[in-house]
């Protein structure tokens, strides 16, 4: 269990080849086996009243573990989503920025799972719970929709 | 069970409280227990490659019960996602258009439940399939957040 | 897409490889992608009140996406749960039989995804909905834990 | 934010209005949001190979966010599970007990969210997840079955 990405390559790696990476998540932490990131809320993530939407908070949950992923798997990994679960529990507080953290529960050969807590920054009561699966093609395969 | 929106009601009132849905949902049929809605898609619903990313997916599920609850308790309901599962089964088709299809399987007093299949359009193949549930507070509450 | 198994032939495998089958589900009805199957209601499978219990209906849509996947790649292969969603929406009829209509709606080389509605027999409102995913080790592959 | 109730108090409540609670469950430990439990195993939770079921590992995961709001609530709370999402990651470990560790995300007025891991005792790696969300009628509601 080691990392094949430091937290910098894996920002460069993502705002490369998801630019929209670039201008909505940012990585707070990561280690082995959890990553934190942020969701820079912008006009386009919120609802009217000015909660973060509910497909922003899914767009996070989802960039989580594909980049906890990553970081251990190198940038060659190819995975695509296949389930996700999310429950939300508490409006997001207006004006705070939406963290997510992370914990990767299994990295196995063909399917990876990790759950996220989402808070409004400041606050310890989650506004949201997600899990997500990742399918990971074998290396070389052409298809990255795999499953 | 009856209706208490028609087609063109629920799609007026969707563009007057949610301008983003007029931009990016369109309603295909309505009838009491059944949506079909369809995203419109745009460059800002991609994923490099051109196929229909999650968050925008997660999106429509969540737009057709959040429709199918108010085409049937009218305007004056409140509701708010409180869970949502989806699995991602096949690649959308890159330039089709994705159609969502909504059956209601539970109309409480506090609790509704939809579940949704989605297929590019003109393929029978199943893209994706959802489940949201939505918590409904009694009209007149303060919180739109309740559960 | 044609069925490796009659539904004879289903039952008598199930029946000797999972013996509690045998006293707990029958098949109704198999087709190339869907299955109906009931739980053969006895006193274990209730709750304080004459309710089926939760677990019961969760053995039930398990099953029926097991048998749906083995009735299609024949008994040869192996599979195993890896992901569920569940919602339960109605009390079961005390009394009742419940029964499950299941469709396999993605059949995949490494995953299975079926979704289930369950009734009380004679009901046309659904007690519960699931979805269940399996993942398919390659034949001949030592474990049966894959992903 | 205390409890309604003792470790003792909700164990002895438990085995009363649940008979196999009593011989299936035991509670390791509880505080005002977490619940550590396990499955006393025998025979009848397990598959062909020793290998404790998915059904069994449900009923853990359902017991605990049970117990937990009664915990916190009462005896008098009424609380019927409306939603569940599982995440089988590994096969247990033949001979070893399962115990799950549960924390309560959300007790709102009337639903409860509870998250689970599930290990082989002995084991740091989670062989399962599972959320699963509770509703909670009035007290004094003649329904069960709210929603």
């Amino acid at each position: 269990m080691s990392l094949a990405m430091s937290k910098e390559e894996l920002a460069d790696y993502l705002a490369a080849v998801f630019p929209q990476v670039k201008e909505d998540f940012a990585i707070d932490d990561l280690t082995e086996d959890t990553i934190t990131m942020r969701l820079l809320t912008a006009e386009r993530h919120l609802r009217p009243g000015g909660t973060v939407s509910g497909p922003s908070m899914f767009a996070l949950a989802d960039v989580c573990v594909y980049a906890m992923v990553l970081a251990r798997l190198g940038p060659m990994a190819l995975a695509v989503t296949t389930n996700c679960s999310m429950d939300f529990m508490r409006k997001p507080e207006g004006g705070a920025q939406m963290v997510a953290k992370c914990r990767l529960l299994k990295l196995g050969r063909s399917l990876a799972v990790g759950d996220i807590l989402m808070f409004s920054e400041g606050s310890s009561k989650p506004v949201a719970r997600a899990t997500m699966t990742y399918s990971i093609p074998p290396i070389g395969s052409a298809a990255a929709s795999a499953g």
